[in-house]
């Protein structure tokens, strides 16, 4: 039953908690960063001037939980867990965010990796981290964002061990959906990204490879996280790294070409 | 000398009043809307929900007329003619905006259609405005954007006459290039798009048809300006429809697949 939208949402409000990867096939995943309106300009040309990690597929109105992603879903409750974050640092991570909701949140629902996956599969391409049962890997890199008023910060990536044979296979796969990262940014030799251990990730799990596996890196939703740490933004709530907002919206919608 | 971007640039700076289509064929051109800063996370708002006729390009920040687009050019000089908008009225059509530029403008540069005019030609598709010395027709529809805070307003549209036989060319070399408006929103019938007279266009200038064209519609950067006027914002520079911002970024950089 988690296949459908409405149906993995339902199980998140009511208490299951897993990373989503594999969930919901075929429809759009989104990460969320909910700031308090007086900080909505500064995101808002932040993902704007970093449309890669940050393509935005919407923004509420200040106060509404509500996403034309999902008009009869509720953003307080229906990721499977979030985060929460005061002046940069973060606190808790509860898995319904109703007691911590704030009237003045602009939410931002920006596009997630998790998206592509199926069609990754459709084209034969393995995916490691799935078949461990694990979380993404995801890491800060060396490469900064280009700043937006007070938001400044690193871009983020999550990584997938491909075969090297697969690896055109998984760029042309993924450069079709612009909207949801699109195209990796860098494929193989992490150290150029200043990643200096892949079995240490900053976010999600570590994940085996394979012998002949490259590691390959796509721009992640997770770098508006990274960018609150580092420009200690006072107030915010995100989902967990992993853990997305599922949408009715099918992948097949913002696939070009 | 008008192919090259900086020298065009130079040319509107001394003096040259000119629609900017066929001007530095292959480099991207720009609508540009300045508003105040505290309508800046309006207009923002505006273009992330309307993509298709707001493709942003760049945000400056605010007073500053510089844009990476063209780092060396004067947003406030460099542009043929520019409109100036009280409380959402048309007061002025100044050569040269300095007089009237503000220390808080936060400056919006919109891809605009005539950056894929090059690219038709290619195709062979013949553009008649071009060959009647005209400037394109533009046209507000029944069409509403989608609304952002105080910001609201109908779809405008561009309108080329395609040879029948030619319009799937356009269609498909248009949709390569989504920054700049990509796809047709509409081929043919006017009425459906609550144009009553092509003759008649809200903006530029009405253009003839040869036996067996069709109307295309291509979403329009004059967009802005329509929400500017339903809106009544109260203050905000724009430039005169079919006088864009020549840029120094080639057509290529933003073509897909």
């Amino acid at each position: 039953m988690l296949g459908i939208p409405s149906e993995a949402r339902q199980a998140f409000r009511a208490g299951t908690v897993t990373p989503t990867s594999g969930i919901a096939d075929g429809y759009a995943q989104a990460n969320l960063v909910a700031v308090p309106a007086d900080w909505a300009y500064d995101m808002l040309l932040f993902t704007q001037r970093n449309p890669k990690p940050c393509p935005v597929l919407d923004v509420t109105d200040a106060g509404s939980p509500v996403t034309e992603l999902a008009p009869d879903a509720d953003l307080r409750t229906d990721l499977p867990r979030y985060r929460l974050w005061h002046n940069g640092k973060l606190i808790d991570e509860p898995t319904d965010a109703r007691a911590v909701w704030r009237d003045d949140l602009v939410a931002f629902l920006i596009g997630c990796s998790f998206t592509f996956e199926g069609a990754l599969r459709e084209a034969k391409v393995p995916l490691r981290h799935l078949d461990q049962g694990r979380n993404v890997p995801m890491y800060r890199t060396n490469r900064p964002c280009r700043p937006a008023g007070r938001l400044a910060g690193p871009l983020v990536v999550s990584m997938r061990p491909i075969p090297a044979d697969l690896v055109a296979a998984a760029v042309q796969v993924t450069a079709r959906v612009p909207a949801v990262h699109g195209a990796p940014v860098h494929v193989g030799s992490p150290a150029t990204l200043g990643i200096t251990d892949l079995g240490s990730p900053d976010y999600g799990e570590p994940v085996e490879f394979t012998a002949g596996d490259v590691p390959v890196f796509w721009a992640c939703g997770v770098t508006p996280q990274a960018a609150l740490e580092r420009s200690a933004v006072p107030f915010a709530i995100t989902h967990s790294p992993g853990h997305m907002f599922v949408t009715d919206v099918p992948e097949a919608t913002y696939r070009l070409g």
